[in-house]
């Protein structure tokens, strides 16, 4: 199964490399137990310890140069041809670069995407050693449109993994619901989704310190904190951002529940659930192939601000797919910090988050985050949409 | 526990710093749960999201220059300067540059060490921008020296980590070769000390495909190649490498078995187990503080090479410690893929293995590893060394 992606995503990006006009993508690593281009495991699921080269061509070929030790451990089928080396690989390099004279060379470097910068600055110099002398280190280019097409437009496989994960979290939620009250402190209740996500063998979306994140009452910022001791109250708002990787492929959803009757809700807590949902819904309602990320993020930020409300803090949606934050066009705001990312389209096959918060005078931040997403017609809720608090009466027993 | 080690470490790294004559070291990371600069986790256990700056002086100030939503998880006394940012890093981290106006700045890149090789190209590319204008982008140095020397001298926390991991290494060994017996395959071999590991709650020191390596008979070519269906035949020599992670620090360690009574070795066995053997004891006889990595590994490649053995196609020995190849100075040979890392010196508190593996002509190869601690006065063995084929009486019920 895990075989049958990699070959499928390696033939995918050989077809985008085509559609781009570019000749051949350079996969360069080594000791990927120390650290890993985060692309490599979309074209091949295991290890390598020396240096390795991994080159697919606009025409579909797919070549391995790698040490002795390393290529005994590459399952047949995944490339065309492997190279052995053993004492260095740098004459390989040359030698398969010069047959397959490329005119332009995309590497995993990029300033803006995450995704598409696995190459080390080392790694990079090396390359530039190796190159010396041949015509190829002035054909390199950046890899980042590649790897955002390859990554962004999921296959059928994919998308299912990705349905699975938001299944199996709403699921978590669901049977956590039903055991939440008053009195119970953040950490605790984080320990238990965690039992819950161990039960059904799923995996971490991000660090597992902060998953999910409980934030309970109204002096909470919402982050990449942990769990605190603080407990929940009645009439306080809990919060919760939560992410499980199921069979290699993430979720990413933010939750509110509210500790007390539908009647008892605060105005100024209903108002900002609406102005959340509201413009989480009017993002949805804009999002289709061809818009820029940073039109879809203005959507929602003038809904809040139209409102009254402050601007979140962040980006409205990312892509999920191997990670929780998948890399590529993002819809956000044209921030120094989000890069080139917003400027790019979104195209069919994409899915992201629509996340955003505001925030109340005396019961803290709202917060929801849903996964979506998108086809030729629009987009599609992948998560069942929170149009509502969830009121949990209070004073129940622990 | 944990915590407490990371303020350990952050204060040698200072102190390191101020004995090479170093200002100042940049930490230059962001979504490290999509790529990590492996010395991060050396000095804090979290994640960040958006771009992060740590920086760590020789005269031992702590400053991390973060995003809001990752400043509000960082945990109390690991920094003693918190700056925190919203829409871009790169005024205040011109800033932070200017008040400290380091003299040198290490930063994680490196061609030959993969430890010291954290930093991405396109984040290199960004901080070249950032610091466009001041004087800072010509003071910048590799941290591969500091880097080498912070993972290489292990504290004694971390010793007796890896202590713990060896000895729980080799517990599994032993409670697993009671089991062993003719006619099981690699893979069934496997499964079964993967289960040993999952109850003792255990990770992995490599990648989970091909830990342990399990090769039986003399057909298999040692490597990072995952078990197959071979079984294990009487006459017939198996061979693990096996490495678990335990509290974060890893052991390394080969062992092989001979399915057969003592008396039945093969002269041609006996000959490379001793050869193997042999060469480690010379090595480890050698090994201390001050000898260049290159000098110990030709001390072992030339006591094979002597016997009239075709010489190892690896180096002799890799540092250990919260990777299985944790990176810094190397015991090998001057192979252009090993670079400079066998050229530096051996230092008190680093932990190697021993390793390598002499061919025979009708079983296979036969190969040994051991972890040792370099001490003031030479070596001590962390693991107890195999000096002896372990025999198991074939035929036994499977």
């Amino acid at each position: 199964m895990e075989d049958r992606l990699e070959v499928l995503k390696g033939r995918q990006a050989c077809e985008i490399l085509d559609e781009l006009g570019v000749d051949c993508w350079l996969i360069w690593v080594r000791e990927t137990d120390q650290i890993v281009d985060p692309v490599l495991r979309f074209v091949y699921g295991g290890a390598f310890v020396w240096q390795t080269a991994l080159l697919l061509t606009r025409e579909g070929e797919r070549i391995a140069i790698a040490g002795t030790h390393d290529a005994i451990g590459i399952p047949e089928g995944l490339f065309d041809r492997i190279e052995i080396y053993d004492e260095g690989i740098s004459a390989k390099l040359r030698d398969v670069m010069s047959a397959l004279d490329p005119a332009s060379i995309a590497i995993n470097v990029s300033e803006s995407d995450v995704a598409s910068d696995g190459m080390t600055h080392g790694m990079y110099q090396l390359l530039m050693r190796y190159m010396e002398g041949t015509p190829y280190a002035d054909r390199l280019i950046s890899s980042e449109e590649l790897i955002g097409k390859l990554r962004g437009r999921k296959l059928p496989s994919e998308v299912k993994r990705i349905r699975e994960a938001v299944r199996l979290t709403e699921e978590i939620f669901a049977e956590q619901f039903a055991d939440l009250a008053v009195g119970q402190s953040e950490r605790e209740i984080q320990g238990r989704f965690r039992q819950s996500m161990v039960a059904r063998g799923l995996g971490d979306a991000w660090a597992a310190d902060h998953n999910p994140a409980v934030d309970a009452g109204p002096d909470k910022e919402f982050g990449h904190g942990g769990p605190s001791d603080r407990l929940t109250c009645a009439g306080h708002l809990l919060h919760f951002d939560f992410g499980v990787n199921s069979n290699g492929y993430c979720s990413d959803l933010q939750r509110m529940i509210f500790f007390g009757a539908k009647e008892g809700i605060p105005e100024e807590v209903q108002r900002a659930f609406d102005a959340v949902l509201g413009a989480i819904d009017a993002a949805a309602e804009a999002l289709r192939p061809g818009v820029p990320g940073h039109a879809i993020d203005a959507i929602a930020r003038d809904f809040v601000t139209n409102l009254g409300y402050e601007e979140y803090k962040h980006a409205l949606g990312h892509q999920v797919g191997r990670n929780a934050h998948d890399g590529g066009v993002i819809l956000g705001p044209r921030w120094e910090r989000y890069g080139d990312a917003v400027a790019g389209e979104v195209e069919v096959g994409n899915v992201f988050t629509l996340e955003l918060n505001v925030r109340t005078e005396a019961y803290g931040q709202v917060s929801l985050e849903e996964d979506v997403l998108v086809t030729e017609a629009g987009s599609e809720f992948l998560s069942t949409q929170q149009r509502e608090l969830i009121c949990l009466p209070p004073g129940r027993p622990a």
